[in-house]
């Protein structure tokens, strides 16, 4: 049992509390990670701010981690001590028909472990000083010093990459930028628009340069964000208030004689713009990716007649198998083909983790990473 | 100018007609053909009730024919006189941008043509006795002794194809034919669930079993449909009201080890319909075609939750880009590899057309076949 410190969330919208916990060792198929580094995600706030279902406290929460691997649990063969390692919480079991699918990222195990509140088992592996047991999240909990981890929920990297800027790779670049290449599956030469020019639409944008898509057209209602959007590869931007109530759907068509965008990426979590993404896209073969979740009961409302020549579907950690895949997104990281460093527009210390959400919601921020130890 | 019988719609919801009309000769780039065979559908009826926003009467119905071609106009190059042809309301004019596309089947042409009531020049070719002008249907206007259509409406099939049956490859059986293997591209071993089992869902029955799906489920609220779907190929069927108001996503999953199906099609075109088919798809990796067209205003209503790891998408004619691949259907009748003969429940002549209507609504008939003249 190792005793360290967590930003700890007690009750739905309250601030988080950095104090001491306790992690167990991990047991058969697990590894324990002492974590360096982690990035703030909307995802991490939502839990925080209780709007989900679930509302499992007290939890530690945090799935954009990096660090080495302290100890393994029996049985786990896939990596050793002192490893470089993402936990990701998108796992890959590698052994169940979904895993052994090429149409999905997704691993059946996922649904048992990711969104309980636990390890697979149910159990958990965290407590409080006083002995009280707290609560993972998202398999990761990378908000604590130390968190343990299924095996299948562990990614190994190369030593040469720098644990500070591939947490990053954990969540929202990864999303964005798989769901260009991996879902929508974007060829080169077509047009793309991409809404909401959070950590998620900048990676979709640089997926869209990659891959050298010859309009990329960026969305967002704060022009602050279009200066990084260019940057990032966007040949137009859009600010839809400057067009006097017009639907941007119909802005887009215009910026494309009139047809619309081979390809479209929401990237807020609104229905309404998941609508008006969807319908900015060409009638016949225009191919729509929703990647915000959005919160509560909106439904998306589409007409036969609009879906007859176009395509739509979500995504899930950008269609990326996770412990397949990163490694190599690594890779690219270090070979330049990929940015992260340009997403990080502030750090901070564990103690300072609620500036890191109040950062986050202000919307200068693209990505904030918390250094989570002392001694690096 | 010719002078033959055709079935009329004098105004919305009126039966049809049968009188002596006119028929002018081809202009540039047009073909007159003697249309011998035709079926008749639910879009025919559809327009017939006065259901559509278009409202364009009198006019002559009709778009699953099949005849010979009679004359051309100058600069027809595809077809000579006496060629066997079925008139295609997809057109496919082989030199725009989207028929150049592999992602589409729609022409730009289309939507120019198909659905005005006129020829692409805005003019029409069709009077009563009265010399008042007679609109034309889908480009198509079937409902003729002769008819005239644009050369990219024109498919060239072989003689030896009997037009009484290979007329219905105009529209509904190479619609869920082609939605399986065009659209959803449905792999060997896969489960398809298909909602409807008119000829669109029949076809698209057939289509699964030629592909080879494992798991064909085959629905409708009407048992008597199941005997002809088991013929087709469905490995299961159900009968929703057999369920006590369970829902049909539920039942599918059942079926389905709780998982649901690699794929669905709508057949019916109804909104709610469309959403239980969609949710009937595995959450993981799950495609559904929603083919049938709804009515008014209805919306598919889709939560971000249930779009996450499935797609959607519609068809239009199957996703057959008709002048290239029409051909391709007659043959594969012609070497048995699919049905047409045991979709035609009832044959009717000219006389009797209203008959047919009357048939198709009635719900024991699959196919109704009209013959057109006299003398073959």
């Amino acid at each position: 049992m190792i005793a360290c410190k967590a930003a700890v969330c007690e009750e739905a919208g309250e601030d988080l509390v950095v104090k001491e916990v306790t992690v167990d060792p991990p047991e058969v198929g697990e590894v324990r990670v002492k974590i360096f580094y982690t990035g703030v995600c909307h995802t991490d706030e939502y839990f925080r701010s209780g709007m989900d279902d679930l509302k499992i406290f007290p939890t530690i929460y945090g799935h954009e981690g990096a660090g080495i691997v302290e100890s393994i649990g029996e049985g786990v063969t896939s990596v050793e001590i002192g490893d470089h390692v993402i936990p990701s919480y998108c796992p890959q079991c590698r052994e169940c028909e979904l895993c052994k699918s090429p149409k999905t990222n997704f691993c059946e195990i996922n649904w048992i472990s990711t969104w309980t509140g636990t390890m697979p088992d149910g159990t958990t592996r965290f407590k409080d000083k006083d002995g009280n047991k707290l609560f993972h999240f998202m398999s990761t909990s990378t908000f604590c010093q130390y968190t343990v981890v299924s095996e299948i929920h562990i990614v190994k990297i190369t030593e040469e990459a720098p644990l500070d800027k591939v947490c990053l790779l954990g969540c929202a670049i990864t999303t964005g930028y798989g769901a260009v290449l991996n879902t929508l599956k974007v060829e080169e030469g077509s047009s793309v628009a991409v809404v909401g020019l959070g950590g998620v639409g900048l990676a979709a944008i640089m997926g869209a340069a990659n891959v050298k898509a010859s309009q990329i057209i960026a969305v967002d209602i704060n022009p602050d964000k279009f200066e990084k959007a260019l940057a990032f590869g966007a040949t137009d931007t859009v600010n839809p208030l400057d067009y006097d109530g017009k639907e941007l759907k119909d802005i887009i068509s215009e910026m494309t004689d009139g047809i619309g965008v081979d390809y479209s990426l929401e990237c807020v979590g609104e229905a309404k713009l998941m609508r008006q993404a969807f319908l900015a896209t060409k009638p016949n073969g225009g191919f729509s990716c929703a990647i915000g979740a959005t919160p509560g009961e909106q439904d998306l409302e589409l007409a036969s007649d609009d879906i007859q020549g176009r395509q739509i579907t979500g995504t899930y950690f950008g269609g990326t198998k996770s412990r397949d895949q990163l490694p190599g997104l690594v890779d690219e990281y270090l070979s330049g083909h990929i940015k992260i460093d340009e997403f990080i527009t502030h750090t901070f210390t564990l103690e300072e983790i609620n500036e890191a959400f109040n950062a986050m919601k202000e919307g200068k921020c693209i990505k904030a990473v918390v250094k989570m130890v002392d001694d690096e």
